[in-house]
């Protein structure tokens, strides 16, 4: 029998909580490959990105791992996914892991929903670690949402990053089309694109306005064949390396013209 | 006299919030180059990075502009930076601004920082949103910062982007050194660099713990000499040209390789 210490240590996070669907399916696929560690934020933290908590405390707290598997290990965190990817490798796990995977996200992170997503924001922060990491999102918010159709592709993924490996200064933002059917896998780059912002008005009781964002995210370059948006609308899967590292290196010369 | 239809239109936001000294300081300086509109947190949001708010409602309040210069019109919002560009774009902006500035943040965003950053968060907002947008951060953290030395460059710089404006999806991350003299100005890219991550624990009056980040930043290439770290450990001031896009361009044909 294979021991212990041979099984690939799997960290997983997700930023929908602990209590969401997608992050027991990812569990459940990811305890025939290695010893599982679930370690989620206590509540949704959609949309806070590489947000992490200074000026407050943060509680631990063990989960027993009801459909989860039968040998996850399942803890939550009372902060945002960063937080959680920071206090599994510093306080939680027993040893360093060899891999992070993230979601199953309820949801899009293509296009620009990369930069806002908490589900990278956690993948990012173990990039950073230099742990190789995934991010699994399916285009569908609903808490109900079918999943089965994305499992082949993640274990197949997961099972050639635990083989190989990634670069380092490279993670990768997977996104599932959401159907019957996905016709197969794309490495592509974000398609740039942006949200219609709306901010509905309310009005409180005692006549004060407040605000609540809604909108729709617009392609920007919708004839774009080498983008995660063009080929999400055509039942792909779609992967993008995505890297931690903010600067334009292209533009630094130029830059320097101008300002030194 | 100008119209002021010709005078530049200035939106200005931070991480620190609005009580902070630093956003005064940088109000001060623009007010003599646009009209201009302050929209910043009413909290503090340090490390909020490019979080926003999608589950709660927002409020935006209008404030008497103290110290922060005669012909500056100045609101907070209940939320994260990003909040904060959001709602000065959609809601608060009688028109599209001509160049945003953020800051003067307490303390350095250069190095991993970057992708922490709420201030920066702010700034790759507006870069989305084809907005010419800098941030300005000195590297002390003490509310009481003497921004005096950093002045002429904010001036310099800011200057420069109203007249030239910014190449689309490019933003700047200017640090300053602390100290009596800078030097000048070097563009380059952020230090591969982390934290090294300590939570310290303590144990609550029912004996349950709870854990409190805590650290301090590890340059990974201190010989680098075309890093942020690197000019700021030598008096310099630095500017990072940054991207919102987090595609690693480069990789895409290696991992389409493995994957398609």
């Amino acid at each position: 029998m294979m021991n212990d210490m041979d099984r690939p240590l799997i960290l997983i996070s997700n930023d929908d909580g602990i209590e969401a669907p997608g992050i027991r399916e990812l569990a459940l696929i990811a305890q025939d490959m290695g010893d599982v560690y679930v370690v989620a934020p206590m509540t949704p933290q959609s949309g806070q990105s590489s947000a992490m908590t200074v000026n407050a405390p943060l509680r631990v707290k063990q989960h027993v791992a009801a459909g989860f598997g039968g040998n996850v290990k399942v803890y939550s965190v009372s902060g945002t996914p960063v937080d959680c990817v920071k206090l599994a490798l510093n306080r939680i796990l027993p040893r360093r892991p060899d891999i992070m995977l993230c979601g199953i996200n309820h949801g899009s992170n293509a296009g620009n929903n990369l930069i806002y997503s908490g589900t990278m924001g956690a993948v990012m922060e173990a990039c950073m670690a230099g742990i190789a990491s995934v991010g699994y999102s399916l285009t569908d918010h609903a808490m109900d949402a079918n999943f089965s159709v994305t499992v082949p592709f993640i274990k197949e993924i997961t099972r050639r990053v635990i083989a190989k490996g990634l670069p380092s200064a490279l993670c990768l933002n997977v996104n599932f089309p959401v159907g019957k059917v996905i016709k197969g896998m794309k490495v592509v780059r974000s398609a740039a694109s942006h949200w219609s912002e709306e901010y509905r008005e309310y009005i409180d009781p005692h006549g004060i306005p407040f605000y609540w964002l809604t909108g729709s995210q617009i392609n920007e370059e919708p004839g774009a064949t080498d983008t995660d948006l063009y080929w999400l609308d055509r039942q792909y899967a779609t992967i993008v390396p995505a890297t931690p590292d903010q600067t334009n290196v292209a533009a630094i010369e130029a830059i320097a013209d101008v300002f030194e």
